[in-house]
């Protein structure tokens, strides 16, 4: 099978392109009409085998993933989620795998309303580019240099499900079998989370994916919001505790390894957002119109720096290294 | 040097992001705001080692080539550029290469207006995934569905000279090391035929680039217009021939290889396209314009097909496959 068939045969769909798409795959270019005065959101990631996924992944988890990790960056931006290219280097034509990759990709896309408008295919070791737009109106996009001293600071679902499946896959961590079936859901079938981000459009100060690990990401707010924080690692842990990924269990895990996988586990999809406290039952009600758990873990201080605290408030010694590509 | 650093030290550029782009790298999405009622046109292309170019290939001229591949794309659509996002797999962080490769599409980006407003970077096996974003006046896009019977059909520059370069560095092909070293530049640092582009738009009834050689790609011209053609392979052949590449030495080299070189040679990036006789001065005007030779080499026929003529109008028996990734 050729480059053209594999294509037409996997990723074309047939019907319309979409909303707000004038001409999807199959020219040169696609072409995309927003709606007039709206900003397009742009953004970009890149999987590669061994790095962002086993080998042995299911590909319909795989071809979810690739779109959920660009999905989440629009969440971010509170941004309406409305078409992607992908591009896809593949070792060999495997027609069961890409059955299989296109089935989790297109699935997810139609959840979102979100079209397949172009990209690129050729043959090289596996790596998959996906570029998402999203819609926005000017000055609603949620940046990371909104936090203000003073805010709280929230974080949605539950991080630290993936790492513990991470750790659990690589052996590190004995889990049940259907508590790894869970945990290993939320590793390889995140939920992007961009129901509740087009909610905090206009009501977060501030907003990022936590895909790092969530100290990490939130430093990245806060050097951009040229702020510090004080976090309740107590806060992240029992969260994490609670998860009904672990049936009730998690009391029997141990509590540093919940708190290190909560902080800085990575590959979490989930929002860290900053908003003041006057808004909190309008992003607890955010949270419940998109049916996304919300949860307060700090509060953003004027003095540089992140300050861990325990429940009564006491600091806590410890160092949440995040997740950098070249380390 | 962390993934963070790598993006700010190499890519970060200063001063405001660029027309149409209100927030550019640094957040989770960059945002764009196309002028109002504009289209905007998209392509991604991925480029991979030893398959689109050599391991030791100059970074300053991979750097050129990646995004030149993308803009030739907004090219064959008659777009004009905005901004790209990249993404990149490196092995490991090597500053000169990187140096080199930032200074090299950096410096075809500022060419053409066209900003680095997002991406993403990744350890892996060496791969670079460009996203490139243009703007056109709807209705305006070239197409390749809008070929007629009767329409002239053309091509930009000189076809071939990228592959004359590629035989010769395999060393199938003998030439002078000055003739070499120019068809190399062909090679490694082809121009986005975008000047030519944007004066085709509502100009020409079809276009697309030739990536993949110079018959494959105007079959697919052909097939989206429901229509067949007749080319004249001597004229191909005598305008490689011709090429200032070849220093005046182009009747040295034997006519049947040029031929193949010209028809079916790809990593061209030249626009084929076609147009109304009645359009030929108009065409020839937009060429002048850009500074862009063309050239007309056959014409639109109701009958399907390719059907290769001499310069006396002769059939021509020969097969010239177009490049496929998967072959």
């Amino acid at each position: 099978m050729g480059e053209f068939d594999l294509i037409a045969r996997y990723f074309a769909r047939p019907g319309p392109p979409g909303r707000s798409v004038a001409l999807g795959v199959g020219d040169d270019c696609a072409l995309l009409q927003p709606a007039p005065g709206m900003q397009l959101a742009v953004s970009s990631d890149m999987l590669v085998e061994g790095r962002h996924f086993f080998a042995d992944v299911y590909p319909a988890h795989l071809g979810h993933k690739a779109l959920a990790v660009n999905l989440s960056d629009l969440a971010a931006c509170g941004a309406r989620p409305l078409a992607f290219t992908l591009a896809l280097a593949l070792p060999r034509v495997d027609e069961v795998w890409l059955q299989g990759f296109a089935e989790g990709l297109l699935a997810l896309a139609d959840e979102h309303g979100c079209a397949l408008v172009g990209g690129d295919t050729t043959q090289g070791p596996l790596n998959l580019c996906i570029t998402v737009f999203g819609e926005v109106a000017p000055g609603q996009a949620l940046l990371r240099s909104g936090a203000r001293p003073g805010d709280d600071i929230w974080v949605s679902g539950t991080p630290g499900e993936a790492r513990l499946a991470l750790d659990a896959l690589r052996g590190q961590l004995h889990a049940a079998p259907e508590v790894l079936a869970a945990l290993r859901q939320r590793l390889e079938r995140p939920t992007p989370r961009v129901a509740l981000g087009r909610r905090l459009a206009g009501l977060a100060s501030s907003a990022i994916d936590v895909s790092d690990g969530l100290l990490g990401d939130l430093s990245h707010i806060l050097s951009a919001s040229r702020a510090g924080a004080r976090i309740d690692v107590d806060a992240a842990a029992d969260l994490l505790a609670a998860s009904a990924c672990l049936s009730g269990a998690g009391g029997c895990f141990d509590h540093h390894l919940l708190m290190r996988c909560a902080l800085a586990g990575g590959d979490d999809y989930e929002l860290a957002f900053t908003a003041p406290p006057a808004r909190r039952e309008a992003v607890c009600q955010a949270g419940r119109d998109s049916g996304t758990s919300v949860t307060r873990i700090g509060a953003v201080e004027a003095a540089p720096g992140l300050r861990l605290v325990d429940g009564a408030g006491q600091p806590v010694q410890g160092r949440f290294p995040s997740f950098d590509h070249f380390a």
